[in-house]
């Protein structure tokens, strides 16, 4: 397994972006402790110097396998679920934007919170198809870039639209894009999984992308999940990405990211 | 091991209320499941008449061990830790409108959420004091008449005070009531608690009541959680008390509730 954790690039709300603040010492921190990658919180590519970021993510040995766009939901309010037109074209568009950086990279595009949830008013029915057309046309846009979209079945507390995988598996047959893939994310699923090792088994062949944090949500190792059967279970899928850390920042993100890399590597089937 | 099941006396918006409507049916149909007991879930007791609860609970052969009174939160509002003090007032009188029907019925008052959540503008210590506060005039007031409170620590996502158990254990030390204890839910101890099992340890003796639901809030069995290791540890710190079914009513109540007498009853430590 190829280990990474994610790093926001700009102070954000989101409580579960491990690393906050300073990018460069960040990235050194993150290196330093054995990491092969990093995932990158990024709420507009805009403001993102894209040669810069690659030469220093390089300078540190780091890849780049994923690329997170909550914080335009969480700070921007922009949304593909959104009663108003305007505000679904921008999130749309704004994913699209993503498509050099993540083709530069290599990196999949997550679609976690930007997915919405369904507002007063608006019809789940309608939430989904809103949600449908919007993946589906940048889906398209990223094709031709080699670019993969990953959502993020998100628990119920958190979202109205895709709590579990079984309906993340529903949503990649209504998109139909062979780019649509799903993020499994460990803390989610041990709230929304029957089993969790069956329901990654169900995803196989469309499982993009990998989030780890225990069942309390802190660092693998600090709760109760069993990650040498998830492991297990998703390795045996023949998935060929990344593992990566998402988990709060406690006691703090540097002692976090350490336990998590020593939980993670001790566990006897995924020795490098 | 005793078993019960949630009812609510009223429809009710709190979804794992798993039994509402009809009273009289609704006690029909859990005697006939097999339950000793319904733990009531009721707004306010002015509007029981209870003469004629006593009468039709004990018609069905049904103990009462836990009264719920998180709907007067849900519904009206009050709670042990809002900034405005005629709430908390009504708040704290509402719990002791309890005492009577709790005594009656020789039941545990639960302190649900209307313990209430830190409102904007409120110090979280000044919140904790109001909560300490009114716990300690509710359990004198309890006292007297040999009434219990039980409060439940409720994951991160419904409440910021009081998620854990190590959080319970800390409020009960500083209540100082013998008359004070927890409430432990599973579904709940899944997404906070590092390991279920030691968290029961850890409250052994202050447990004064149980709720059983799996992972996913459905009926145990229909999710991850390994309930003969936690009735397990439950038992052996000699609880004497129920285990009380509070889960979501899907695919429906009846079958909810029938599944989950199933599933604990076959768990080989708790055959009666």
């Amino acid at each position: 397994m190829k280990y990474s954790v994610v790093l926001s690039t700009q102070p954000a709300q989101f409580q579960a972006a491990t690393f906050k603040g300073d990018l460069e010492s960040n990235l050194a921190s993150i290196a330093a402790l054995g990491y092969q990658g990093v995932e990158l919180a990024i709420r507009d590519p805009k403001i993102i110097n894209l040669d810069g970021l690659d030469q220093v993510t390089r300078s540190h040995n780091l890849r780049v396998p994923a690329i997170g766009t909550g914080q335009a939901w969480g700070e921007e309010g922009l949304s593909f679920t959104d009663p108003d037109p305007t505000v679904r074209r921008q999130a749309i568009e704004r994913i699209k934007s993503h498509i050099p950086l993540a083709q530069r990279f290599n990196a999949v595009i997550i679609i976690g919170l930007i997915r919405g949830l369904v507002k007063k008013g608006v019809e789940q029915a309608q939430a989904e198809a809103w949600l449908v057309d919007a993946l589906q046309e940048c889906c398209q846009s990223a094709r031709s870039e080699n670019v993969r979209l990953a959502l993020e079945p998100i628990n119920r507390y958190e979202t109205t639209l895709i709590n579990s995988t079984s309906q993340g598996r529903d949503l990649i047959e209504k998109v139909g894009a062979a780019n649509f893939g799903l993020l499994l994310d460990t803390f989610h699923m041990n709230i929304e999984e029957p089993q969790i090792e069956a329901s990654i088994r169900l995803c196989a062949d469309r499982i993009f992308h990998f989030h780890v944090a225990d069942s309390n949500r802190w660092s693998p190792g600090m709760g109760h999940l069993d990650f040498q059967s998830i492991l297990q279970a998703l390795h045996a899928t023949g998935y060929q990405g990344w593992v990566s850390g998402e988990f709060l920042p406690l006691p703090d993100a540097q002692t976090a990211a350490r336990r998590s890399a020593t939980h993670l590597r001790q566990l006897s089937a995924f020795k490098n």
